[in-house]
């Protein structure tokens, strides 16, 4: 299972030199056709890296033969020697493939402000070329950085197949390291479906992802359609296709974020729209106090009302409810009698808030803790 | 140097049991006249403790006689009971001392959601008015929880004085503890312009104060004038001598931040406002990698460049300056040559971000690093 088991698509995946560790650093991805369609998800950050730029434009009139990928190096506020460093990558590969040069996208993950080093780059994209085939696999270990384990995964239909790729954690708000997926199939959609339907996945599951608030400059989401199975599913089965996909691989980015040792998922209710449920569960997400206390394994529900008080949306601050794995630790805003015993010991908690208004919004959001390793991580090296 | 320095102020500190550890967790404050002139700035949360309610109200009037202080429990989410154990304790405090019961504030700091042991309290009471005198520091002392060291600070000027105490870190975005802060003159002040002077210092100190992000249910800052000294300071003068004694206590919390290794003052300038570099500087001071980033003295601009990228404020994406230590490790949005080779070893890092747009807004937050220390404070035990 890999983003090659959809019919008519080539990768592979290569150690180019990039990273100082030698593990593999450039991957590439072709779609055989016969249809080119593409759909893409970008970063909201406005410093965005010399590869966004670039992929956006590639993908305007929503057509791509290929996405070339490399991590090790973010080519992100690199100037004007970040965009002709990403152009000349994207030319290689498009002269070797035999394809339109705007038809080909690209992802970079790594350090931020680093020059490309090209002469590496280059031969490795002459490399790729070179060794395609049904490798989807190497590809997803090639675009890993600080992830542990390669993110695959694959939805399988009545006729038609669609495969996925993914690294790093987070997007839109969220992002710890760069997280950039790709996915494909050969579903038979037009450009307008695929986007519809990336855009829709991607907020009900990328975008509940929300590990320490922060953002990257590289956030890249991708999908690749060719109607190689000569199957045309209708927008709605094509939709839950791709949700699913993306759901899945939102788990295993959740699973494996930098230091994780609890994933914890937060679930708001009672206010009075979806939007205000969403910014007071993103706020209790990213309060590093609460955090520590999931990593200690404390129902400290104090600390989440201490949170989500301070957020923007409508509550009843006196009738605010807290459910720790579906037991009640607080109602109207005391504790309850047991709410100290309650057991978190395990590697998943689900945090419920009611916000005590009756209103209809709600909205999930899914984090981690914050624990000793998450700091080592991001203080031994710069990354 | 105390809060009993300025003429016409008693205080004591004691250990009414309150705190597993034996440590002193009650204090009072009590203002002898002839003036009893109050003003105070409280936590923004909107789930507030008890004795911030109750001290609201007392404060109505711009007069307060006594504040009454408790460490080891906040008296927070403890739904009416809370209100009467509040109660209660100002009640006790202002038979012994003699004065109405509105004009005694309180203020707890410690775990949320824990039932006060009012025996204790109503004990510990009894005890603090027959022990009063100078004892300021006594008092200082028993306001403690995580801090490390006490924090005291004494403003001198021509004929009257200024004195202070607080603890914890935070205030309003900010607080990984509560933060109380008391502070006392002799200084002849009416009400209206004690609390403007307050207030203002406030926004100039403890709200650039953002350490986690984190607000608590219990911030509370409180000034007692009671003009002792005969000497009645221009409102100019005043405002001066507050906001010096309001600068060197966020310092002191500043420094004593739980398990700061370093002091990181952000300054953003180069956008529209003021409003929107306090936005950016904020959005910076709370992003954990750039905190992990300073904990390892990893001069990592590019982390700068990603936190400030989604902040809400103007910016030209293609110009902007980071510099750390007075060293520019990027212009124009590119690394410098020697970026990475600048020393943030030292315990004090200063970063000024421009935005490029030239415009007129600048602010400055004052934040910590995140560091493994952090996590172990607030992961091992409930606080």
């Amino acid at each position: 299972m890999s983003i090659t088991t959809p019919q008519g698509f080539l990768a592979a995946g290569i150690t180019a030199g990039i990273k100082p560790s030698g593990n593999p650093d450039m991957a590439l991805v072709v779609n055989e056709g016969p249809h080119f369609v593409a759909a893409g998800v970008f970063t909201r950050n406005r410093v965005t890296a010399a590869p966004v730029k670039l992929s956006k434009q590639a993908l305007a009139d929503g057509q791509l033969r290929a996405i070339v990928y490399n991590s090790g190096n973010a080519n992100a506020c690199n100037g004007a020697q970040g965009d002709a460093d990403a152009q000349a990558t994207v030319e290689a590969v498009a002269q070797q493939l035999g394809v339109q040069v705007t038809d080909v996208a690209a992802c970079s993950t790594g350090l931020i402000g680093e020059p490309m080093p090209m002469d590496l780059v280059l031969d490795g994209a002459r490399k790729l070329c070179e060794n395609l085939g049904d490798f989807g696999s190497a590809a997803a270990e090639a675009i890993m950085t600080t992830d542990t384990v390669k993110k695959e995964v694959l939805v399988q239909r009545e006729g038609w197949q669609l495969g996925g790729m993914g690294k790093g954690v987070g997007m839109m708000a969220p992002s710890l390291a760069t997280m950039l997926v790709c996915l494909t199939t050969d579903a038979q959609v037009d450009a307008h479906t695929a986007q519809d339907a990336l855009q829709k996945a991607c907020d009900l599951t990328f975008n509940t992802l929300d590990i320490d608030g922060s953002t990257s400059t590289n956030d890249t989401v991708i999908l690749l359609a060719n109607g190689a199975s000569g199957v045309a599913p209708n927008a709605e089965e094509f939709e839950q296709a791709v949700l699913e996909a993306c759901a899945d691989l939102a788990d295993q980015l959740q699973g494996d974020a930098e230091g994780v040792t609890k994933r914890v998922n937060i679930t708001v209710q009672g206010t009075s729209t979806n939007d205000q449920a969403l910014n007071a569960a993103r706020t209790l997400g990213r309060d590093n106090l609460f955090k520590c206390a999931m990593f200690g394994s404390d129902p400290n529900w104090g600390r989440v009302l201490a949170a989500v008080g301070m957020a923007d949306a409508d509550m009843d601050p006196d009738n605010i409810s807290v459910f720790f794995n579906g037991e009640a630790v607080c109602e109207k805003t005391t504790g309850t009698p047991d709410a100290r015993n309650v057991d978190l010991s395990g590697a998943d908690i689900d945090v419920l808030v009611d916000l005590g208004t009756g209103g209809p919004g709600t909205a999930m959001v899914r984090t981690t803790d914050l624990s000793h390793a998450y700091v080592e991580i991001n203080s031994a090296y710069s990354s």
